[in-house]
């Protein structure tokens, strides 16, 4: 056994002020901890201990760097142990691998190139991250397949790219393989994406994700989706990667980015309390282990909306919550708990943005939580300035009017109305609070009716019965049972509109009530439009005048997204007509 | 008099379903109340009498035809009493003054192109906005001086431009005069603009309206500060405004933006209640006459912050509380009362977009409400992510923690921000909810601590004594009492310091502080750096090692904007050592 580095006593008593904090991980949780202990104790010793050649470095970077976006890599390291040093006198270590805990002993052991080192701790955070899941298939550990978690592997990519690499394949369409393939395929690669969900970033709704989806299109990327890899076969000029479907990409790298696992295998054989393999801790960080914090990507985290319990691999959170043990550590009878995760996340892919906050259908659904799904397209800002682009909402509110999620796609403005769901899923709000909210309005920037008031009061007429939605899950019944009444003018209707549907534009309705009862003949009518807007107006026509009414959620250019490449199929279009 | 134009009963009951809604005024609060009646129901007669000749136009995109940015004329009117009449049912009357109430008959006179026209109502919505203020100043009628309230003003600026108008004086630098001022001056026009407050943008902090300041003379406009025009003389060529400083600005057209007042003169006569002019009304927006409700620029609204009682003329608000106003008059029983306003504003110059929200420093101090002020300078997004700009924020927060105020400037994510704080506003909540928000992160869109967090974090700091901060405020007395410590680099202090400051930088001040001890020589030291984020550490470094430190809020960039035009003559710069 190496040499205890040191032999100063350790303090048994949790509360007492600590000497000596080790801090395992320098990244974002890691550092921020190490960095807010320095501001709240300038006596303490402070010792980072991180696996890689670089510290404190931006993760979330990486896939700009191998597209170019990012030209230096240098860019990538934004602090160094030498600056850290001399700011924040930490001692960073780094190629220092944390191979061992005793929690009894309050020690780590840690392998570096000099042979492995023991190190004691009065205070011990982790923060390990996670490392990127590697399926176990056939070719899987083709020197060709990459995955995207460190300054190395970006530089490595970056390497292949500028030395002539012509095809790419990304497996797993999550927010990292998404910025990958958008980057690889603006640096000039031929792109091919593979998710095995039935569609790219998975936890967007599919009816937000089919925007997604055709935007990589756009961009010359291919898309397949509901497969996966089976196999790569690795060759001589370049690799093959064969999907489930049979299809066989060919490619010169591989970027693996179909997930991330907690990186706690060390901590677990230290008998650290997990929950499928994520370190479990209180509200203040604490562990089950005495004097042992964690926070990060390894952590269990309780979603604050559903109460689920998995860990939440977003770099925010992490820094916060490494900000905040350290207070819990430094500062335990004042230090606030640390909130649950909205979760809160969002890619750029192309001239798109799209994201997502809080709860989405599939996660209200398990945790089996009522909500009402509201979809909106409104200009992101005064649509008679020049440069309106649609947002593209959606957002689930519980019976109580709680705003449990939201989701949002489109050109400009996305980031913003999420953070606002964001700060509203935090603060409690709910759909009548977002109808109140003073948001900033000038023509360039915003409406007097901003996208987000629009889906509060959209949610509120929901909630309170002025509005009765049906949504694209409910086709097949509506075609069965209903009629379909599309208030759009003749050339839209013309253009593509659901087969059997009658066409009276909304500002003839009054006048051709006539001509849809007769139609109906007994059957419910339910309304649709392009946005969901005139649907709106037209089912309150409807409703005074005795029709059981309701109107498409989000209109039909919410219904083709939720169809996806099914909506030619199930539409009557100018092209299914002049055949 | 003029016949009745009906003659059907009115209903004295006010609880009783109108069946006759009139609506005087047909823009923001007006148009929204209307279409909103009709919405809930479907069988009321709803009449909007309006005295111009458009109604439902876009107000607020008034100075941006003037200047080009949008080309027609036609965008800016969003919906034609035809249209209106198509989708809504609405009986909207343009050219219809109104030039009398009678409450107890429940009948309003409208003046009209065919001779005045007495129209019955059982419920009247009051929405006639504000009027234009305009000082008694000797030739302030001269034709070449223009509001710009209507789509003809805007129209008729417009033609000036067209046929070669080149000089331009806009008189009121709020909102609506700087974007003027912009548009005017993006048209080509030499322009000036003159302020009577202190600085541009009044309700701004000072050390945000510098950077206003700054960007207007970038676009070329001249700016005209704590100065007014004491008379227009009107030419045979052009006018020439005189000012108050004696300057003499030669015009060919004049805008005169200094600010608008409730258009009530018509109600005070038929008795309703004001307060300085504007109409009084309740949570759900009923005047002190039965069956008159008022919506809009024209009424008392209470500030959610401080409790104020003024008009808030923003078209937000209006259009939401004319909204609710149709709740009110039809769902008396559920609908909500109108929330007290926030008050988001923002406005784009050039290519800053500066805008607060809540209360300013000027309103606290009003209504005796304690609080702390802070100053941050992060990037919009992540700073080593291409396109990194600087979002110069201000936050007030109370002793309690709640957030009073925000305002913020920049190149770009300034409108997210003040949305965010907005919300949060709102929603009641504090500097440690601030830090607590899970904002939408990827490098094109934010940071892991986004400029929220960190304004957050930075406030908690303040509320338990873990910063302690210094104001631009406190210059004269910092300089007389204190040591003031620059920790920036030695390149960064030559370029521009406070006389008599000690520089050290900050990753040397630990082996340096014997003499910062010498240098402070038992007084109090003063730590500023370039944005606040250094003097922080080096602050709680100094608080360690036994010395009275406070760190300058928001670094030498808040305390020369601070300065503003004084700040050369109080720093000493390369300039001043180069002499």
């Amino acid at each position: 056994m190496a040499p205890r580095e040191n032999t100063f006593e350790t303090t048994p008593d949790d509360s007492a002020r600590p000497t000596r904090i080790v801090v395992v991980g320098g990244v974002a949780a890691g550092m921020s901890a190490a960095a807010r202990a320095r501001r709240l104790d300038e006596s303490a010793e402070i010792v980072v201990l991180d696996r890689g050649e670089h510290v404190s470095f931006a993760g979330c970077g990486l896939p700009y760097h191998v597209g170019g976006e990012i030209a230096s890599a240098d860019a990538l390291l934004v602090q160094t142990p030498d600056s850290l040093r001399a700011a924040l006198n930490l001692d960073v270590r780094t190629r220092h691998d944390v191979v061992a805990l005793d929690a009894a002993a309050r020690t780590v052991t840690a392998r570096t190139p000099d042979g492995d080192r023991t190190i004691a701790y009065d205070a011990l955070v982790l923060a390990p991250g996670a490392q990127a899941v590697r399926p176990p298939l056939p070719g899987i550990d083709s020197p060709r397949v990459r995955t995207l978690r460190t300054v190395p592997d970006a530089v490595t990519l970056r390497g292949w790219v500028g030395a002539g690499a012509r095809r790419a394949v990304v497996l797993g369409a999550g927010f990292i393989g998404l910025e990958a393939a958008e980057q690889l395929a603006a640096a000039g690669l031929d792109v091919a994406l593979v998710e095995l969900a039935d569609h790219v970033l998975p936890p967007l709704e599919a009816e937000l994700a089919s925007l997604v989806r055709d935007e990589l299109t756009r961009l010359g990327i291919a898309v397949h989706e509901a497969t996966a890899a089976t196999a790569v076969e690795p060759g001589p000029e370049h690799d093959v990667v064969v999907l489930g479907d049979g299809a066989r990409l060919p490619a010169d790298l591989v970027v693996l980015s179909v997930g991330v696992r907690p990186d706690t295998a060390v901590f677990e054989a230290a008998g650290i309390a997990t929950e499928r393999g994520a370190i479990v801790v209180d509200a203040h960080g604490r562990t089950s282990l005495p004097g042992v914090w964690a926070a990060g990507d390894a952590v269990v985290s309780t979603h604050a909306v559903t109460g689920a319990r998995r860990p939440v691999p977003l770099a925010g959170p992490a820094n916060r919550a490494g900000r905040q043990v350290a207070d819990a550590i430094l500062r335990p009878a004042t230090a606030r708990p640390i909130p649950p995760a909205v979760g809160t996340a969002i890619v750029r892919v192309g001239t798109l943005a799209a994201g997502l906050t809080g709860a989405n259908r599939a996660e209200l659904d398990a945790a089996g939580i009522a909500h009402h799904t509201i979809h909106l397209h409104p200009s992101q800002h005064a649509g008679w300035f020049p440069g309106a682009t649609q947002v593209h909402l959606v957002l689930h509110v519980g019976e109580d009017g709680r705003i449990l999620g939201a989701q949002a796609a489109g050109a400009d403005g996305v980031d913003k109305r999420l953070d606002v769901l964001a700060t509203s899923i935090r603060g409690g709000l709910t759909a009548e609070d977002l109808v109140d909210l003073d948001l900033a309005y000038a023509p360039p920037f915003g409406a007097a009716k901003d996208p987000v008031n629009l889906a509060g009061m959209l949610a509120a007429n929901v909630l309170d019965g002025t509005l009765r939605l049906w949504h694209a899950a409910d086709l097949d019944d509506v075609e069965a049972t209903a009629l379909v009444l599309d208030v759009r003018s003749a050339a839209e209707f013309a253009s593509a509109h659901l087969p059997g549907a009658l066409n009276v534009p909304h500002t003839e309705l009054r006048a051709r009530l006539a001509e849809v009862r007769d139609a109906a003949a007994g059957r419910p009518v339910r309304v649709t439009c392009q946005s969901g807007v005139r649907a709106h107006i037209a089912h309150r026509v409807l409703v005074a005048n005795g029709f059981d009414s309701a109107s498409l959620s989000g209109g039909m250019l919410t219904l083709r997204a939720a169809l996806g490449r099914a909506a030619d199929a199930r539409l009557v279009t100018e092209e299914v007509l002049a055949r």
